[in-house]
């Protein structure tokens, strides 16, 4: 079985949006992104650090899901990574009410020895020198290295930023943050100005809008399922991310035409957890929900012209 | 040959992007609609009014395209609909700088008898009373009716406009007059809700961020191609309705597997009309133009994954 390999944070999260809130609840990127990933055939670990609050249930649930955790280390003394925001009515926009770094200030990422050679690997939004010190511990050089950040660190780390986007194969970013990297506007020219700085492959998310892939002159456009409603969008981009890595750690074709294939997965993923607060949905998931919810996104977006 | 009735407004556009800005060029509504429906093999015939200032040398524009302009009032004393506005740097949003409605402020349109019987019918975005004065010369029951209208019909005749979407087949708007209109936030429950005041079909704009088509259950997404500069984007949405309305024309099938391909067409044909000042390049299109605009849509959008 091919492995995947997942650094990114574990936290608790609290939301408020126009429908409800939530106490303290399992959050961060690399849930979502292991949750999503554990639809596909491939054995996958979260290394990542966690304090002495963080519940046994938790873990468990990764473990169910087939997910290492012996790369998550407990700090017992210190408390986990904790996030608040509150979403505007249009549930586009959010405020941040609280970030408390805690252990996550210390972090020092160990890769699992059975983890080194992994298939995959996605650097989730974290400081770049910890994205490039997990890249440093990774053996194999065959690897396909999909990187993840935000704004937050083009303001404040750009240059160690810039360092480790040069060495990864796949970055994704959303449509402001393609342009405030690039400077260009036009998204097919920041897409083509990133390739120059190293990613073979460039995902822009537009949230509602969909997600374009693009490669050299290839573009793929994948939109985002029409929803009656969206509940939470708190982790739609990470488990559009988790999506996309599984399958393609599953498969080990990393050719453009299977990246397609990777992105609608991702996008038909997101639709879930976009449904319920935080990983509740994209943690119940039967193999029938994702296939019914392919189909409607084949339903969505397949014609039958034919150009001859 | 089949036939397409297009009602709408010809005009004098003044366009000022930040690319630059032109004198009076032809505008309206029928122009893009007209230029547009021409790629497809159906006799078309605008229903419009201009002024004794308009040049003869956009009329045989019209006719060099295979558009019957003997419905095109021409009022000799008066001066046609002028319009003038300004995009903003984002090219999303724009100020109107004038609008004189001259010849259009008495607009009775007359029906030539020869197109009576169309099996498509193009209500251009005008007053709600002038497109059902079109309706009630239609001889064709069949007919396949479509209805562009905006705000400004909302705010202000809006009981008027009601009235006139209770006959229609389809109806294109945007995605905020769609909010507006049902008083839904969600495109799905708009779309559901514009179905209960009459159309079976729902055509939703959401210009840079692609089209959307509803009947019922279906729902059909389009993208716009994404594009590395937009020159002007006057005409896209009049473009994408010429384009869906004159394949439909053509085909005479008005399944939804077929009005999927017409959305495709249409988006495929708007993403021209952007790329110049006013109706230029879409009164300049070779075929082997849009077959390859066509074969980009296709790449972009169509994948493989087989659900067995």
């Amino acid at each position: 079985m091919n492995k995947l390999l997942i650094v990114g944070t574990v936290a608790f999260d609290a939301i408020e949006t126009p429908f409800g809130k939530t106490d303290k609840i399992l959050g961060g990127s690399a849930p979502y992104i292991g949750l999503s990933a554990s639809q596909f055939d491939t054995a996958s670990a979260i290394v990542s650090v966690v304090g002495g609050d963080f519940p046994e249930t938790h873990l468990e649930l990764f473990r169910q899901h087939n997910i290492d955790v012996s790369g998550i280390e407990i700090i017992s003394s210190g408390k986990t990574f904790f996030w608040s925001g509150r979403y505007h009515n249009d549930m586009n926009t959010r405020d941040t009410l609280s970030t408390e770094l805690n252990v996550l200030s210390d972090f020092q990422p160990v890769v699992p020895s059975k983890f080194k050679d992994a298939n995959v690997v996605v650097l989730g939004n974290l400081h770049p020198l910890v994205q490039s010190s997990v890249l440093n511990q990774v053996t194999n050089k065959e690897a396909l290295v999909i990187l993840d950040t935000m704004n937050f660190w083009m303001d404040n780390t750009l240059e160690d930023l810039i360092k480790v986007i040069k060495r990864v194969d796949v970055i994704t970013i959303n449509d402001e943050e393609a342009r405030q990297l690039s400077g260009q506007s036009s998204l097919v020219a920041a897409a083509r100005k990133i390739h120059t700085m190293g990613p073979k492959y460039v995902v822009i998310k537009k949230g509602e809008h969909g997600a374009l892939l693009f490669s050299g002159d290839n573009v793929f456009f994948a939109p985002a399922l029409p929803l009656e409603e969206v509940f939470d969008p708190t982790g739609a981009g990470d488990t559009f991310a988790g999506g996309f890595a599984g399958f393609l750690s599953k498969t080990n074709n990393f050719t453009f035409e299977n990246m397609k294939k990777a992105v609608v997965y991702g996008s038909a993923l997101a639709s879930f957890t976009v449904e319920k607060f935080g990983t509740e949905r994209i943690s119940n998931l039967s193999s029938k929900e994702v296939f019914e919810r392919l189909q409607m996104f084949k339903n969505l977006t397949q014609f039958d012209i034919e150009l001859t």
